[in-house]
């Protein structure tokens, strides 16, 4: 039997990014930038703040002013008014005072702020009891951001923080990459669509096709479901080929057995070169992954169990959606430290996911391995997450610190 | 002047989890029942795997048939065919086996799998170089799930694992709590709409609305955003009113100055009772943060301070969102522990969130400190989260270990 030429996970990874390339970009309006990519790089159009702002409820003075007041010797200021909220603040000029509320700007002449717990208010005369430096309680022009500073470069997440910045600097249209499209097939002729109420003997419910297409929206990709493929060639590359040609990246989910898995692999070298890239990858559960480039899109082969194909998705498909998706690549990955309860064996040469349940622990959180055949859907069910032997190790200990990668 | 009523924001989360409760259920479709809690408890309608299968690619047999065979001394047993995929295997007899591949049903008469490496086959003889143990490379009917069992609680969090569970159940219709949906009002006269390309003398573009928005869909709730309240009383109170009644928990973004705030708790107090719950929660940044319980439904006054608003908003905004979808408490939140680069003060009787960057360092992740005033969105874009310095701890030493929240 010919033996399967397994890749280590982290040259799996250095494929991907040297084959793929992120796809072109669109431009979108603000509200739907949310979690896309920056297609390009922002520089600043305008100073935010866009004037001197108090950051306190109090009152604006000349610093100088104040200069040796305290609750004993009150120096005493004249209050000339309020800043109004949103309107250009009448100057002061000394030994005066502008009310100001947080956010207000200040008046010319006042390059400080006292704060309301710290002055007497009496008619127009204010006793403040003690002094402020330059700048105190203020929050400069163009102190957040210098017109055309740099922002954000390509490839930045646009999270929460980044849209509400885009928005303070009136930038409402955004370039990001497009969304990666993936078409969707399932393989198998066990296989019967997960809505059939009746399973015959030998049948199962294509349940990976709907637990997959999930986490690919989970990791901002949209889907075309092609359904299940019949295991004959003509109809499983043609379909393939017309799938290709409007997405952005193919997957095969099913196919468990050597035979289908055969089927798969000469469907890739069919359908564009330079075909195949990776025919298994030392990860378990997930050893018998696919990965081809076909004409510059890649198609990805899943093993068919469960919780393989999604474990395998969740770690190799999310890079290739992140790359496709010009992902610029993270100082971090977050993953959660947490204490193993119990002796897990694993073998050299083989990087080793195990289904972990977390709980907070006493001190540190702790995760407790759920052991269980990768076919059983129920472990995964049960699991927060994944917890990574690296191929050095021979197995952890009760009590090591491990890290875990969070489902969510 | 009157002091701000501080709560602690373990007493907060306290409170919500007691004045409001989960809404009302909607029967939704597998596809689109991702990431939603589940409002009823699952059981299983049948057996999953509904038969026995192989987990390999090998020939079905009784074990008993292979007791004593080695290398040196092989057994020897009948080939008489294959099982085909999804289809019902014919039965075998004494010192007999049938191909079978992974996923395959066991025929009638075999009790195990030999897989291929373990034979030699020659026309329809098969030599089989080892014993398998009853039960070997099989997973048996009701292995991973037995009819009836129950698989899922009330409140459960719907993942890949889940939706590919149910899936091989058949079961494709679910009933989940209904998505939250929040009134968004902003208020401030310093605001002008995010989309103005001028921005006059003391004015500031909304840049909380877009922000806090994407956070809020994120988090699994829909938006009706009424934009930017002006304010007058009648006109302010009239619109919540309005609002409130077409959506289930209502948010004020801005009005950082002390008047504004008053303004927005006495809307609160109006809009339905018991009224105001939390005047003020002991936590920097966000301290004059507003709570309500108006007739049933939750009303939140955000700080108007950007880092401010996005921080109360991702902890305790979440908490209402996840109160009102009906999420059971989970026995863990994730968050990740990294060490701290340098020294960060902090005030008794307050919990502090320092904004931080983490790094992968040498050995565990490192946490970096941006500092920065809270009216600075930079530096929260900056931010990869939230460190959190509980409320009895007087600050933090460089190289200590530290819990951050994640952005993202």
């Amino acid at each position: 039997m010919k033996l399967m030429k397994v890749t280590e996970p982290e040259a799996v990874i250095e494929i991907i990014v040297k084959n793929f390339s992120s796809l072109d970009y669109e431009e979108v309006k603000l509200e739907s930038a949310g979690s896309r990519f920056l297609a390009e790089m922002i520089t600043a159009p305008e100073d935010v703040p866009g004037f001197d702002r108090s950051t306190v409820d109090g009152y604006a003075v000349a610093a100088r002013d104040t200069f040796g007041a305290s609750e004993s010797i009150p120096a005493l200021l004249e209050n000339v008014g309020e800043v109004l909220m949103g309107q250009i603040a009448p100057p002061i000029k000394f030994g005066q005072c502008c009310l100001v509320h947080t956010g207000g700007m200040l008046p010319e002449g006042a390059d400080s702020v006292l704060m309301v717990e710290d002055v007497d208010v009496s008619g127009n005369t204010v006793q403040a009891f003690r002094q402020v430096a330059p700048g105190e309680n203020v929050i400069h022009r163009g102190e957040d951001i210098k017109k055309g500073d740099p922002v954000f470069k390509k490839g930045h997440k646009l999270r929460a923080p980044e849209v509400g910045l885009l928005a303070s600097l009136g930038i409402t249209s955004i370039k990001v990459y497009r969304k990666p499209c993936i078409g969707f097939f399932s393989s198998g002729d066990e296989l019967i669509d997960y809505h059939s109420k009746e399973v015959g003997p030998g049948q199962i419910r294509d349940s990976n096709a709907p637990a997959l297409m999930h986490l690919a929206s989970q990791f901002g990709a949209d889907i075309i479901y092609g359904g299940i493929l019949p295991d004959r060639f003509e109809d499983f590359l043609g379909k393939s080929k017309k799938m290709l040609e409007d997405t952005d990246l193919l997957v095969f989910s099913g196919g468990s057995s050597v035979g289908s898995r055969d089927f798969t692999a000469k469907t890739m070298q069919e359908l564009g070169s330079p075909g195949l890239l990776v025919e298994g990858i030392s990860i378990q559960p997930g050893k018998p992954t696919l990965l081809a480039n076909c004409g510059g899109k890649p198609v990805l082969g899943l093993p068919g169990h469960p919780v393989s194909a999604l474990n395998i998705f969740a770690i190799f498909g999310k890079v290739i959606i992140d790359q496709l998706s010009g992902r610029a690549k993270a100082d971090y990955m977050p993953t959660v430290k947490a204490v193993l309860t119990r002796n897990v064996a694993s073998k050299t040469g083989r990087t080793d996911y195990v289904r972990v349940k977390l709980d907070n622990g006493t001190d540190v959180p702790r995760a407790v391995p759920i052991f269980g055949r990768s076919g059983m859907l129920r472990t995964l069910a049960e699991a927060d997450g994944l917890l990574i032997i690296p191929s050095a190790s021979e197995g952890l200990n009760a009590g090591e610190p491990v890290e875990v990668f969070i489902w969510d």
